[in-house]
């Protein structure tokens, strides 16, 4: 458990934000992948801080080290691991002990957990920076995934009050799939990016945070995958979804909008389509039933909470003196994870496929 | 994977609705645990079937026969197993061979998923009838948990359109969790009932059904336990909880409305209160930062789905002759499993904080 | 861990020698593999006490009751549960609580480890009947691997100082070890059989006891199976055969012999053979090197120790009292489990191949 | 599986012999323990290769870069990595396509295995290389061991035919183990050491080698650690110990030669020894009975082959031209690996016990 995930492909993350270097070791990868370093680096932006949409270039210190498990940019089959340096660490910007803990961060939980011995300079193994190696094992994996014609794609269902159109729940098309990989801010609808930027930004400006919900999917996975009970797709991808930080919720298809449905209206009925393929009419439990794919889109939406990094002042306790007392949260933080997020929601879904298939 | 979970307390469930039995096998439980057999039946009874909440005597056949790792009511700390015998397996109802899946079923899909080999009379080992060992676990568990103070309980927060009161995120008293735990139709407003129950039965007399969402709770959780990506308490919780049949969303504290909130008002500031204890003046991380407790009590909802049994005329294909055709489906029903399934959602999270305490 | 073996296949056994009842649950059995339980009960007789090799007709106490994962003798996929009845259980012999440790049992190490609290009539959960479930488990996946080819036997390599001529290393023929499968006290010089049994006869008058080696032997299994360092072919065996009762110690191919070698007379030379295969021109590895399988016949010895249930008086000490005494353990036990034993080790290798292929 | 091994404390091993670097990740540490670097590296010293017992300086390449989860040389309980840049990588000894694999290496196996596509120059992933970082691992695990009075020790038990002195199994004192621990040979009775040398010098000059059996033992490993069956502490041990190249058995106390003995003989007996702690009068079951420590030192030996890189000309294949052919392994190799493999196990002893405990 903790950082590690995974049974046939098992993934191994460490690292604290301002240590030497995070990274990840991906075991049991299958061999003679050829894996696209460009892809990876290019999903890899997306998660990277400070970008906006218009091309920035790649900043160094965020290039990942392969150190194994890469021959000529094929997989060996034993294990890879990249460390990514941390070189911007200015460890004088922290105390080395916890003395305020941050409201709804890990600092008090993790203080508690550790005993006062993990690292809280910019949260440590708890900060939003771990999800880079997570990002670039999921980059490797959807390679592989891509060649059994299995496509990842997400988009910023809403921020706040503000919603995207949702995806079409019976088929997402390649290109839609492919266009949103490439953008730093994915919205099926594109005009609604100055909305969503603007409520952002206000709330940036008056030091405050939003946050969001992310819609995923993943085309092309075969019917029969998956176990009964606790061996479940869903089971699966939320066991591994809920390592991302600020994720509140997760649900499959209708999700809880299901309840109020009457199974009249929420059975998804079978038919043959015009290939001959199985398919249902409508698919509102996203693509899984009793745990199993049935082969129609796996979707799934998440709830990433505001971040909780504000710079309006806090009531927090102060646990040297053992009293209350107020926290300002000084520093430029990120107003709306939201964006950035996407493409490690995709990346764990696809290290759970790997694992699954 | 499949039906075993766990990893410290490891529990293994077994059984088809229409075999010789069902019956689950608990391994690693500490030894020395006296357990009251009477209030493991009371829970079961919650579970069970055609029952309303007028004491209905405990039929047979339900009874779980404890075969190891107790002695003299006292856990012997080796795997404990039960088996409830399956004596009403009319097998005649059924072909063996699936022809007609039936939608939102796990039919279809676990028919690829086993080649047509699995057991489809019933549901098989996709039947519902399957959580009675989980809840037969569950309840030796949660007596073990409550010797450590930590209480669960659950109510039913809505059907369809209507709601209970929520709990309250802060506190939930011992009497209201004991009172809830007696309960066939577990609600915070005993009044609603009736509504509630109207509304089912509207929906059975239309040969449909109705889902809802279960509010769960479990106080008396220190601070300091889970940890951090992939072994958080949401993980490790989700990853159990999605193995109860027609569960289609989890969502912890305020869930998916937290993204619709600012950070200044989600963030769960902290203080002192009068007994020197640090506590969170909100509760919107339902108890859980950075994946590990922080001593609130942790809160979670969990979306049941309608049941997918009805007896409209539904659209499905003929495995068979492979074509289009319609099915309705015989038998009595359960219009809505809500209130059987909020004792399933406490004792899969019985199951769960063994695991991680 | 504890009584839960495997990673694909995973076994749970449960019971104690003087509970209700014994078993297993076989979780993620390949579904539609046609089970001859005729078979499945002669392996199972070959580790029934009480046995010699002129045909006993069986007893129905130990009949395995399967209660889940098997319809019409074909494999469900989903899990396989076993019950064997405890008949016999005269539990006047044994107090519940454990005042003389037996040397060498698991009696006292067991004491400490369960607080007191573990079942101690008959060894309880460490008793050699528990090895009865893993003998029924093991029983269904070599037909399973027979299908694929692949072959397990053992024989008594020793009792004592006493050798049987030991397996031929490069290739054990199907005719060999088909005869093994079907013996009682599987030797392949059945000429030896008068001597051991005269010396395992000669310790049982005078109230004592011997162990012996067993050399099991798979072959047909392919080259390429495993995975180096931890997940090395030897690794997993090794980590079921221990839970076998009374093993001391595993070698693979020469063994501990090896290590008396030069490199080069050590060294597995290749050669492709007649049929353009590759082969080694020895063994001394026993199949696998860098913990892969090389498609030569996996060969291992079992150390088990002498049955520690002898009757000759022994130095205990009194937990009650708190002082040394003596013990003169009563009743009818087995001089040798050699014979018996080797069903056993041959059932463990078939679960771990299950896993491994 | 694979490179992955733990249950409480993970250990995920990386690397390839001329890839980038090696390294492992460990995984769960208790937070908060002071780890001694000199020390660590002391042992990692002794692993080395091209050293005698007359202190080398360190080079520096196999100087361990801790990544994370150490803060002030304290563990934070977070993941902890560290990395082992391979400098002295000539790529150009080797080809990357396998074409006459060595006899008795993983070269054949792994081949097949991955499909071709491993690394092999150098052994690759299978090098001996690889149990750097296992010792790494295991000296920080032996340092929090020692707080709890658990000491871990091993000597060369015999080389070829020449034997040393075998531990006392009832009682090693401390003073002997931190004696062994210095010692780049280690030998109870250090006058052997002339002869062993000699020995391995002779099948130096003449291009072979030779292998030869290690003892260790952990005491102060209090009673009642284990489980039953499969999470016996010889399971766990064996399953870790495989994972060191070239071993081929391990046995367990009187190990193989138990099986010689009678009940009376071998049956560990117990008394109160004068302090009133309960002790055996033998250890023939090396510590370990029905998988549970009693208290006794935890006592093993484990089989080394001998090195399978020799410079005598081998049969062995073309894989290219599919023929036979002879082979002639060039550079300097290691005559015998034993010596400076008694740290290595050691160390995979004090991971397993982290596990256990």
């Amino acid at each position: 458990m903790s950082s590690c995930w995974g049974d046939k492909v098992k993934i191994s993350i460490f690292g604290e934000s301002h240590g030497k270097g995070i990274g990840v070791v991906v075991d049991n990868l299958p061999s003679g992948e050829k894996i696209d370093m460009d892809k990876v680096l290019q999903f890899m932006d997306r998660r990277s801080p400070g970008k906006d949409k218009t091309s920035t270039p790649r900043r160094e210190k965020d290039f990942p080290n392969v150190l194994s498990g890469l021959l000529n940019n094929t997989t060996t089959g034993t294990p890879l691991c990249a460390v990514i340096e941390n070189t911007n660490t200015r460890s004088q910007d922290y105390g080395e002990t916890l003395r305020y803990p941050r409201p709804s961060h890990g600092d008090y939980s993790g203080h508690i957990r550790y005993g006062g011995y993990n690292d809280i300079r910019g949260g440590g193994h708890f900060s939003g920076r771990l999800t880079a190696p997570l990002v670039f094992a999921g980059s490797i994996c959807r390679q592989i995934l891509e060649r059994k014609g299995i496509r990842i794609a997400s988009h910023i269902y809403s921020i706040g009050n503000i919603n995207d159109v949702p995806f079409n729940p019976l088929k997402v098309e390649n290109e839609l799939a492919e266009q949103l990989n490439r953008q730093f801010f994915p919205l099926i609808d594109t005009e609604r990016e100055v909305n969503m930027r603007d409520y952002i930004e206000s709330k940036r400006l008056s030091g405050d945070s939003t946050g969001g919900i992310i819609e995923c999917v993943a085309t092309g996975v075969p019917a029969g995958v998956g176990s009964p009970m606790f061996g479940g797709v869903e089971n699966i991808l939320s066991s591994i979804i809920f390592g991302v930080p600020a994720v509140k919720g997760i649900e499959f298809g209708t999700g809880f909008d299901i309840t109020k449905m009457t199974g009249s209206q929420a059975n998804d009925q079978y038919a043959y389509d015009e290939h001959g393929n199985i398919v249902t009419l409508t698919n509102h439990n996203g693509g899984i039933t009793g745990g199993i794919t049935n082969g129609m889109p796996i979707l799934f939406r998440v709830a990433i909470k505001p971040t909780p990094s504000i710079s309006v002042p806090q009531k927090t306790v102060d646990l040297l003196n053992r009293e209350n007392t107020e926290l300002v949260i000084k520093g430029r933080h990120d107003p709306c994870i939201v964006p950035r997020a996407t493409v490690v929601i995709e990346s764990a879904l696809a290290i759970a496929l790997m694992n699954i298939l």
